[in-house]
């Protein structure tokens, strides 16, 4: 693995994907072989999950659902990301293995010990170099929803949940980044999108050397 | 869980789809309240995962795999088999946890603590009452398969896994039978129709009472 692999995380309204896009235009510009990515539906079987998963009518057990995101990942690892890096590519995916441990094991209350097998057979072990929280209270992630369905926004999946299990899926990312400092960044995200990507790239710049 | 989870176990060609049906005939003649399943595509999700897995044109990594049918397995007991056991049902399962160690594990050769895993998360604990294992030489299996071609019968998923393949099947099969006697009946399904469906029936009388 010569490339290098870094993650974007955060609860809904942190405004990851954005940094992403940024994030994805700063490294190009620099000269860099970028690959972009999201999970779930980082590949077409993932997409084909994620429709299956929108789509349904059925009640979909909270086991079912950690299992499916699971396989969704381990596409994501062997047909893209693996390969990607071997290439020596700077993978950068919106959501990977800690957002499993925030919104199932923290959010939906899935035991750690699951939570690990699970992660560990879904990425075959592969863990970022990187990982970038950006990190909002509840208050602003809700006020940041809510101004995007005024706007007519695509509802998320994760809409309707309440303010408690944000609260929990929150705290579970900064756990991570507590445990974990060398991989884990954690950005302080709340402001406009130019200072936020002005700190970001102060932390791209420190860590990638 | 007043009802009896029994399954049903085999490798290709076995029959044990043509003995679920007859001994499904058989309860119900009998007066008892049964449900007929399989595994992967025991409920409306489950179906839909297996039109992406069969339809998709991606190879599927063999992790990806895996976990999509432990999704499915997910579904299957949370929404079908535990509420219908509450119910005081029977239910029959073509394939289920065993099919897993059988071809995920010894079949596609991941390592056995993987596979417990997975199929801990999957099943949330729940074994079946009664498994019977339908044991058939290779040599028995590829000949009833060609002859399904031959027959114009849709191809399965496994079609083209060589004899060496069903080899390491079976015998993970009987390892999973000998280490569990209680649980699991190892029926030889070499003959007809009628004379398997005899040793079944006789089986299901003295297990179930």
């Amino acid at each position: 693995m010569k490339g290098k692999f870094i993650t974007f995380e955060g609860i809904d309204g942190s405004g990851k994907s954005t940094q992403l896009r940024l994030v994805e235009q700063y490294l190009a510009a620099a000269g860099h072989d970028v690959v972009s990515t999201l999970e779930p539906g980082g590949t077409p079987l993932g997409r084909q999950l994620r429709s299956v998963f929108l789509e349904t009518k059925e009640t979909i057990s909270p086991r079912a659902e950690l299992l499916l995101f699971a396989a969704d990942r381990a596409q994501h690892v062997e047909l893209l990301i693996k390969p990607s890096l071997a290439a020596g590519k700077i993978v950068i995916s919106d959501r990977y293995a800690d957002a499993t441990v925030a919104y199932q094991g923290a959010g939906r209350g899935f035991d750690p010990d699951t939570i690990a097998q699970i992660i560990d057979i879904a990425t075959d072990g592969l863990m970022p170099d990187l990982t970038l929280f950006f990190d909002i209270t509840v208050e602003t992630a809700l006020e940041r929803m809510n101004a995007r369905h005024m706007s007519g926004s695509e509802a998320n999946r994760m809409d309707g949940e309440t303010a408690e299990f944000y609260e929990r899926v929150r705290d579970a990312y900064l756990v991570v980044a507590a445990r974990e400092p060398e991989r884990v960044c954690v950005i302080n995200a709340e402001g406009t999108i130019d200072e936020i990507f002005e700190k970001t790239v102060a932390v791209l710049s420190e860590r990638l050397n």
